[in-house]
Formats: structure tokens, sequence, C-alpha cells
């Protein structure tokens, strides 16, 4: 069973779907359990999740398809986050703010597992680096909910190298979920991939298609970027999308990019990256166009 | 004793005096001592100097005291910092620069030794990071004034985290000095925090009111920041100074903020920070305040 | 014999000829051996090459050399490095990327011995850090063929901390090939040279001379730059190479500068600088006029 399988190791479906906008696909019940179906079919059977999606609603949307379809549960992988203090209607905060004390981390993934009508959670992150962060104490925190069978595994997102090294000396940490793509490669050079490859962790990569910007944006990069990609995928015979994901997938550190789209089809060009071996010439080629310049 | 103590664990008092202004406060020397024994009297017992404080002069003022009070030196736990060759009337370097070598470090270190009238330094800090530090040969210098029982603890100023490192794997560091305020919160992202935590090591925190430049500054940042810690003072009862050290003294890292006040007034409000709860909540309005943007 | 002890613990001259401009000197094959001979009586006997110098026809212009005078390769050490895939009139690549695959690493190391005439380089570098790095299959190939006798150390170049790190966990770097001069002083604060030191390596360094813009740039900081050093060489009564050299030399981690001289003064005045000591206030001067302000 999957989720025993991941109490040892964490593994993750080679791509993931992030469900942070499913607030605004309007599905009905039914259209979510089909709409899972057909991820799950298609060898996604990874959901990333969080606390605040959604304005704190995404979760249950999704919940209500499990509720609905026992079945599937078994089937997948869980991924929620949780350290946001987001301002919203109910929650009247001055500012947006991080909170990664015991009673918080505690309470929120707790809601999450009643959101989604589970009773552990393969993976959860602190969503981003909390600059008050007791190390020792939310290690603690997250032992606790382990052996409680809440949580299977425990990540970040977002973290420096140190804000990384700092809580996996308290708490073996699975991952750290990171942005990458042909719009924002920061990653590949402020040491966070390279401490993930040390480790032999692989990174959750987040917005591969910059958030869409890759398709839509009018500005000097992404016109560079978008004439460059779309020169390699008519030859490769591929969609934008498909490169991009091509693009994240070709990196060492094996990471998982999270797509975070409805459409099927999108879902689709998502996972057809897998068979898409690109080489090094192109994938320098999107990075070159992404700067502006040449390698050095 | 408390000298005996710091020899296997440094401590110091929660809050930290600092002496880089003594010259400036035109005092006599029973005044010095009244001074010292009301600092004492508030909890505040250890206090920070640095060899070039006051170009050169500003030791000897405090060790004045202390010869006057021979009672007071066994209350306190003295600071020194070396490493710096400053221009002055006596030193005409072409240009400020710095020196690690074992001779300045000793001539340093002994003259801060008769300066403050003391026969050890609880702790001394290389005050800059210097390119030209042979890690190696200083931590020798380290060993040999410890078994000389000139200085219980050696630690750095303004280090950064592979400068740290580099000296750290030679001779075990006690604290690194940096800078963190309201107004000043590079030390938050570069790692220096992340690792003293790290390596369980409480750093100490100058300037936490930004040189005064917190109450007086008509900068944008400052102003901001000034408005929202008003807002935040006037609801908690207490003072901007309160709250800045509040502040400092909320992060994980269990900091020993130094105070640079005369004013026994000042002191006061620096250790009633001791008793202020400061929530996240506020403390991240500050962050927001001062970065001029929410947090992501 | 030099190559026998470089198999245990490399040891490269003091000074390190660079031949990245070979080409451009236009000698005959009798005068390549005699420019060889001289360096090797002033004490140069580390040569720095990379596979792609001069169009990817420098080595083979030094190899010539070595093939006509058999007797000189036994009293020095080779040094080459791989990587990068330049664009040029047989290699029609898009753009210039880089490979540290198995097969072109292999490719080109075998190139090189055969362009240099040689068995074995003492010393082989990766050129640059190449983000698609397989650590682990790239450190393979350097077992491989250090196995096969073709490659005694293996270091890289223009590494970051992290990059560095990632593959010297896999395999036993040697050096990182990094630029410092007068004019960029990057290498001082990004923690390379503190990682060197910690690690106990020597850096060697790439355009000490700054690519010869430190005797011809108009630009602020090299006219400030020659002004102080002028100042301070003419006090030394050195040149203005030699004071460069030995503002290099006096970094503590002990760095093999390169020089990419062809005239045989400028390789005696970069020798001329171990002869040199530069004390602390001089080399700081010269970093406060490359910097055009004091230490903090």
């Amino acid at each position: 069973m999957t989720t025993a399988r991941a109490a040892s190791e964490l593994e993750l479906s080679p791509i993931v779907a992030g469900l942070w906008r499913i607030t605004e696909w309007n599905l009905s019940v039914q259209e979510r359990v089909r709409w899972i179906e057909q991820a799950l079919e298609l060898g996604i059977t990874s959901f990333d999740h969080a606390d605040i999606y959604g304005d704190y609603s995404a979760e249950a949307l999704f919940g209500e398809a499990l509720h609905a379809a026992p079945g599937l549960r078994g089937r997948m992988q869980l991924v929620s986050k949780c350290g946001i203090r987001l301002r919203s209607t109910q929650r009247t905060y001055r500012v947006n703010h991080y909170d990664t004390a015991a009673t918080y981390v505690r309470t929120q993934v707790e809601q999450s597992l009643r959101n989604l009508h589970t009773e552990q959670l393969e993976l959860v992150l602190i969503h981003r680096p909390d600059y008050l962060m007791d190390a020792a104490a939310l290690a603690e925190t997250f032992a606790t909910l382990t052996r409680e069978g809440k949580v299977a595994h425990w990540g970040v997102s977002n973290h420096s190298t140190s804000q990384f090294a700092l809580l996996h000396q308290h708490h073996a940490l699975a991952t750290n979920q990171l942005e990458l793509s042909p719009l924002q490669m920061d990653a590949l050079d402020d040491g966070t991939l390279d401490q993930a490859q040390q480790l032999g962790l692989r990174p959750m990569i987040w917005s591969p298609l910059a958030g869409g910007r890759l398709f839509s944006d009018e500005d000097e990069q992404a016109v560079r970027v978008r004439a460059e990609m779309e020169t390699v995928a008519a030859r490769l015979g591929i969609s934008l999308t498909t490169l991009a994901f091509a693009w994240v997938l070709r990196h060492p550190s094996r990471p998982y990019p999270i797509t975070g789209t409805r459409r099927v089809e999108g879902l689709r060009e998502a996972v057809a990256a897998l068979d898409v071996s690109l080489d090094a010439e192109d994938w320098y080629a999107i990075w070159t166009a992404s700067k502006g310049h040449g390698v050095p």
C-alpha cells in the first residue's frame, strides 16, 4: 500500500497535481471525482494542497470528492502545507504572517485531515520560512503528529539552504518545494537544488509554467523564452507545456513538478514530458533565452 | 563565580550594555561607578567593549571605574573586540584595515586587560572578518591566550556563515555579534542567524535601535516602521525602545541585544523588554512595515 | 618524479602559466620550446590549459613543443579543463552550453591527452558549473579515467560553494579555479575562498591582472586602483604586475595564480611576487581603492 511504503520513504508520482486553484474550477462533486479519476489514470497519484488555498476552502472541495468516492483515497498521496496565517474574511489579521508554533501547526493539520476526509497526510510542508520558527519545538510537533499517525513525512517549501539545514538537523525533511520554470531560475543558483541533491532529496517544483506567464506575458524575457521554446517544441513535436515540464524534469535533482491545471488535456501534456529526452543544448538554449545572454 | 562558570559555558546577561559611546558621556569616575552599579542592579551584568571605541580610549574610562570600585568586577562579564586598525591621531595608517595576526591580537587583548584593570576578559571577539585571517594561526593565538588565562571565550562579529565556519573549525567560537533591528534585517535572511541556531550559539545583537535612527530618521522606511511600532507600543503600554528590544528578543536564536545608552531609564526600557510577550502578528507587522510589503 | 607525487597530493608551482592565448602568440615550435624552457627555469612548472582555448587549438600548439622536446614533459604538471561546448566553425551549436556527461568528458580528456602528447594530465577541471551535472555519474567518470591512468587529480572552476560541495561529496576535488584580482574581488565575499581554506584546498586564480584591464581600463575603479597600486609598487620598488600577483598571493588560501603572458619578462614579474611581503595595510589600501570605500 502506498501509505505504508511512504512511511519509510516518500514516493510521489513523477507529475504532481496542484489544487491551489480548485475553487475557481466550479466543478460539481461528481465532476471533481471524475477529474481525480482521470488524473489517476494518467499516473498522477500525488495531489498538492495547502490549508490556505482558495481562501482556506480548496481542501474541502477535494475532500468532498474523496468522501463521495471512497475508493480514491487509497490510490493517491496527499500533500498539504501549513504555517501561513493569511488574512481572510474570517481571519482579520492586521498583516499576513507565519506561525509555526505547535498549536497552529496541529490545528491546521487536523483541519486538513477533516477537510480531506482522511486519517493521514503522506506529506505536510511548512509553507514559508518562519523567522520565528523554533526548530527544536517544531521538530517535536512533527514527531508527535507522526506518532499519532496523522502525517507520514514532513518537508518545507521556499526555504533557503540555511533555513532548510536548521530544521533538517532536528527532523529529517523529505523535500523542499521550490519555484522553478523557464521564467524563474533562481533555484539553479541559490544553492537550494544543490542542497537537495547533496542530501538525496527530490525537490517538488511549483509553477513550472510560471503561473501561466510563460504563455501570456509580453515582457522581453517571456517573449524571448516563448520564441525559443516554440522552436524547440515544434522540432520535437510537443506542446509548449510539455516542453516546460521536460525542461524542469531534465534537472538532475529529479524534481517532482506540479501542474495546476484543471484541463485533463493539460495534465496529459505534463505527463507527456516524462517521455521527452531534452538534450543539454536545448535546455541551455532555453536558459540562454531566459537570461538574455549566453553561459559564461 | 561568574568567571569560573563562563570558562565552561559562556553566559551573558539577557541585556548587554555597550560602551562604544562612553567617551561622549562626560561622566566623572564616581558617576561611571554609579552608572555601572545601576546597570548591575537592573540585571545588566555584561558589558560590551572594543579596543577602538572612543578612538581607543573608551575601555580605559570604564576601567577607571572598576579600579575605583574593585567590588564591581566580580559581578560582571567583560566583552571586548579587536582586529581593526583604525586611523587615529596616534595611528596614522593610510587606510583603516584589519589585522588578525598573533602579534596584534595579543597586543590589543593585553591592552584591553590593562585598560579594564582586569586579569581576564570573559569574551573577546574578532571585530570584523579579516580577508587575510590565517584561521589556524588565529586559533593558535586564541588557545595560547586562553591557556594564559587572559580570555575565557572567543567569538567574532559581523562574520558571514562561511567566514564563521572557517574559524569555528579551528577554534570553537562562542558567538557571532550581528546587527539586527527593525530597520536592518539582513541577518534574518543571510543565514547567520540560522547558523547560530544550528550550532546552538546565542548571537549578540548590535544596534537594536539602529543607532538611534529608529527615532529620528525621516526616510520612508523609518517613518513606516515608527508608525507601526507606535501603534503596537501604545497597545502594549510600552515604550518604542522596549518594543524594539522585544522585537529582537523574540527571535528564536535567543539573542543578547546590546543597549548603548547612558541613560539609566534607557537601560530600564531595554530590560523591560524581557517581560514583553510579542506575538507573531505584531512581530511580522513590524517586519512588513520595514520591508514595505507583506510576507510572500 | 612530479607526476608520481601528484598522484597522492596535487602540487603545482607557486605561479602557474596559462595558455589560453597561445594561439595569438604566433610562435614557431622552437620558440614555444624555448618559452617553456624559460618558464621552467623561472620555477613555473605548471601549465594551465583548456580544451576550448584558442577555438580548441591551443593545447595542440603546446603539445607540438612537448613532442619536439620530449625532455620537457617530465619537468612539468599539465592542467586542462573540459565541460564547455563552445560554438566554433566545426561546432555549430545553436548556443554555447555545458556538458558533463561521461561521453563528453571522456572524449575531451582523451583529446587533450592527444593534443598534449602525454599519457596523463596531472589535473583536469570542470570548466564551469553545469546545472545538468549528475554528480554521482560524473564522479564515476572521474574514477574511471583516474583508474585508466589518464588523469591524476580532478577539480572544478568557477563553482559556487554549494556546487563544489555537491561534487566534492562524490569525488574528492583538488581545487576550485576562481577569478580574483584587484579589480574583481567577488571570491573574497562569496564563500568560495573560505570553503577552499576550510577544506585545506589551494585555489587556482585566473586573471590576477583582470585580463589586462588593470593596466588599460579607464573606468573609475581601474583608475583608483592603478593610482593606489602605483604608489605601493613605487615604494616597494616592484612593478604593477608583481604587485598584483603579490596581492593575490597574500590571501591565506595559498592560491596558485595564473599568468597568461607570453613575455618572459612578464613571467619573471609574476615570479618576483613570491619574494614580496605585502603588509596588511597595503593589501587593504588596494582593497579600499577597488571598492571605493574603506572597510566597515
